[in-house]
């Protein structure tokens, strides 16, 4: 067992199946040693959590806990990309993280903190990345939250 | 002709004419192998297209034929970058979407979808990419939907 | 000194000192030859400016301010991810700017404007990017603009 498997196995954290790719976009991308992952909604087994407008329909305790589940989906795309073997990513390097809000919502960043202290929980320093948090005017399926990420991978050995 | 070139001549797909770079940014920037482009709004020679509130002033399917338009330009603008030669895409990384639409709007995957299959028509597996799909509060000129993207390209031989 | 830092002091432009990282997210991240850069705010030395809606509490010529100070932050991460060598920067890559604007408004470029014409009077003809524009449904703070980028670096010799 890989060391990020060990850790989330001793987190408690089991990854969601994620479905096959339909349509003519796909969950993952590997461009180089970038690994492109595509936007995740709070959605498990295909049922959409956590769906309306943040600060009014979904407190921001509740939306902290969407933009873990949308991390915990893109976790699932990495392990996808890469066989399982999840000791292959080097860094999370960008996410980007909208939240479905009213105008006067002025606290993204503690929203998609929830998506943050997941990639660190599982990947440490590597999962520590750059950021941007920031309100959508609406959001798929009316999602409250709403993520994407670029990660570094090392080249398979 | 290249491979591609052939195939937009089958597909009868003319690719609009760009205007020169104004301003202090540009239409393509190339990185490495990751070439990027700006974001394209439904505009053809200077003429803006779609310009409203999807699900108000723009049904859905205009939206879609919106997007569909604002990947043309995407790929009007790889074509400069690649002094025609459409064949050295390698692949279509990352595509935005943004849809210019009320807070109670939840079909953005499939107004995207305009771009995603544009992308596919002319690049086929190529042109698969991850995608993020998400509303704007507001978008340039009034547009409808906005398109941003990211290729990777193979190195000038 | 650097022909940059020549630059910026023929200019009169001083960088904000910032503060260091805190919490799960950090404000650069570099991975070849790519340095990300967090999402950064019209802030100084922690203090928000140019706080509200464009078009409503803040002008246009404000926000234009506004998004000026975003790149200059960004300007300043930079400076600290090169240990002060900003004659490493070869490219501003991308650009994006949102602007926290009511939906009927339209001037997105010219407000993001503020941060394409630093980078260019920094930078030069290697501070002109691919840009996307457009219209967030709130901003952190209350923020009237926010912007991040990825500039493309040389390899430490």
């Amino acid at each position: 067992m890989g060391d990020v498997a060990a850790r989330l196995s001793k987190l408690g954290i089991a990854l969601p199946s994620i479905a096959p790719a339909s349509g003519n976009y796909i969950p993952y991308r590997l461009a180089g040693n970038l690994l492109f992952v595509s936007g995740q909604i709070p959605r498990i087994d295909g049922v959409e959590h956590f769906v309306g407008v943040v600060g009014r329909d979904i407190s921001p305790e509740d939306a902290y806990q969407a933009a873990r589940l949308c991390a915990l989906n893109l976790v699932a795309r990495v392990y996808a990309a890469l066989d399982g073997d999840l000791d292959r990513v080097e860094a999370c390097v960008q996410l980007r993280g909208f939240v479905n809000a009213p105008e006067d919502f002025r606290d993204h960043p503690a929203v998609i903190d929830g998506a943050s202290d997941l990639l660190v929980e599982i990947f440490e320093e590597k999962g520590r990345h750059t950021r941007t948090a920031l309100g959508a005017g609406s959001l798929p399926r009316g999602s409250s939250v709403e993520v994407d990420a670029v990660f570094e991978v090392a080249t398979k050995s």
